[in-house]
């Protein structure tokens, strides 16, 4: 893998990069949609290519309880699994086992844990994590961590950061394939010391490149910021860096803002199961009363399939009668919102005109969606 | 609307035909998804296009209670609605009355009833269906008719049979759009001579269609055939005839072997939901455990997307983790496999091969599914 900065903005710390990955050429500041178990729900891998998605997260805690990993590597990988040609970036499974998993049980060796569908009893550490993640394939793999819920006292913060950091090292350790890379996380909750001794601690290690983990757990957005900006003022330039579980679109202007590069969120697709729109005039609830008779696209600027072909009132119709082609093309058209409004970023940089719509947006993020 | 047959079988009642409607030639014999909630649930437009089905039917008793009629004329019709340029056909709603809704009270002028989704109240008879299925703007709407539940005395059938027809002649005087037509549809439970009666009094006020109704509602299949045989003989043969609601790929040919021209089911959609797939080899319960690790496509000798696309073990997981893309991809590939099969009737009774067809598939329908 190889990562390259191709314009800076200059005023801010934004930049925009192109990641070479064995399954294409990514531009940065990406949005990865998620693949939770092996598909971005609802949506086909044919419906991805279309929309131009270049890389898709997919979560090694699902895959692992099912289909298992040993079915996925028979397959070939993820890849062949899901049929998708595009990258694939793997978690390290540490959020879910935090947020989902019953009776946790972490020690320094790693997390027990019972599964969330049958309680059955299972253990993760960062050797475990690394093979299955090598067993799944993707192009970029997570190094496994402990990610701590909000609010987190100082102490405990501070021993997860020591964990997560060994952890680091034995991953780093255990990984065995070439063709993968493998990105460490920066933890340290809200902590901006803790923040920063993550960071260069990792970078002590060394990543082709770094996450920020352990963010929009709760916290509220100006701790987060400071928290991003203690992580990132310590990461390399040269790396790519990956803001984890993030975010919304004023997320995407304001991290980019601060230095990153990579982002995934499930929230597109999520919204949409519940009749939740994005369009460049706002966010609408298209399930309400209003758009009983709006014969016109759900977005009026844009040009994907669902608002070439449906109007507001198709798919209110559709979401009322919990028919599955509502959830399908709301989240086909939100994650191509996403997508679209991460290459309006990325070309505002390019061209030097990111100071300005940054200021634009904020003018409008209101009803975007902060 | 013109329709032509073709070419006939000779040995079985078998033809081959074209309908020609203002949205598109269908070639009979044909088979039409459904798309209860003006959605073939699942599949979106670009779909059923890409499927290559001509035709698909809505059911008028879905759509009335929601969007409502009004909602969907004032959107310029079920075609601009739902964005789909192939033919449509609207069911009168009889049957819905009679097996989903609550409360039922039938008398010479039509049926009250109570909605399955708020229990309120509403009336349906002939002329409403008609005006609602005008509003609605199908190609082919159908006339109001009483479907009586599966046992039933003689004596029941035999009034619900004349209130029919009764219904049948409102429906034809209440009629007003020039660019639709309107079947008839033949009722009379399982006695041939109620069926007889029927069929005679229809073709008496005269239609350019005609429906066998009633059927497929829990009687054994060979009261169906006899069902089915006398409502046919009594009908014209330059008019098409339309099994409602049938059915299985033994029906098919079973069916068309006796001269029906057009069908419509769920099946091929509902059982995809729940893990069905049909194949050339057989029915498979794809979610079951054997195909875990079975990397072959779901029907080796069929070419949608799905078979081209995913495999066995990958569909199983998403079914399994009831991921919507499951249901989405096997119906898809069921609606494909009917309407493929649909049309390798076609060919063989074009080819003069039809008997032979029909004894190849009665050695194997065990396995496709009777």
């Amino acid at each position: 893998m190889e990562f390259k900065v191709e314009a800076t903005c200059g005023k801010t710390l934004a930049r925009a990069g192109v990641l070479t990955t064995p399954h294409g050429v990514i531009k940065t500041p990406v949005f990865m949609p998620v693949g939770t178990q092996a598909t971005v729900k609802g949506l086909s891998s044919e419906d991805l290519a279309e929309i131009g998605a270049g890389i898709v997260l997919a979560n090694t805690y699902h895959l692992y309880l099912r289909p298992g990993h040993d079915v996925i590597r028979d397959a070939g990988g993820l890849h062949a699994f899901m049929n998708w040609d595009g990258a694939i970036l793997t978690d390290s499974g540490g959020f879910q086992v935090a947020s989902l998993a019953k009776l946790r049980e972490v020690t320094d060796d790693g997390v027990r844990f019972t599964s969330h569908i049958d309680g059955s009893s299972h253990f993760l550490g960062p050797e475990v994590a690394v093979a299955i993640q090598e067993a799944l394939g993707a192009d970029i793999i997570m190094a496994f961590d402990e990610c701590v819920r909000y609010p987190a006292t100082y102490e405990y913060v501070k021993a997860a950061n020591e964990r997560t950091i060994k952890w680091a090292i034995r991953c780093k350790e255990a990984k065995s394939r070439e063709d993968q890379v493998l990105f460490g996380i920066v933890q340290g909750g809200v902590f901006p010391d803790l923040r920063e001794e993550s960071a260069k601690a990792l970078v002590e290690i060394g990543f082709p490149g770094y996450a920020i983990g352990g963010l929009s757990v709760g916290e509220p957005k100006d701790e987060m910021i400071v928290a991003l900006e203690s992580s990132i003022a310590h990461l390399p330039e040269d790396k790519p860096r990956y803001l984890m579980g993030v975010g919304t679109p004023w997320d995407f202007v304001e991290a980019v803002a601060r230095g990153v590069d990579m982002f995934d969120c499930v929230l597109p697709t999520r919204v949409a199961r519940h009749g939740t729109a994005y369009t460049s005039e706002g966010r609408i609830i298209v399930r309400d009363k209003p758009y009983e008779r709006d014969f016109t696209p759900l977005d009026p600027a844009c040009d994907c399939i669902v608002c070439r072909n449906y109007t507001r009132a198709y798919l209110r119709h559709l979401i009322r009668t919990k028919e599955m082609l509502g959830a399908r093309l709301l989240s086909y058209h939100n994650v191509y919102f996403f997508i679209r409004f991460m290459g309006d970023i990325r070309n505002a940089i390019v061209n030097g005109t990111f100071p300005q719509f940054r200021e634009d947006f904020q003018k409008r993020c209101g009803t975007i969606g902060r």
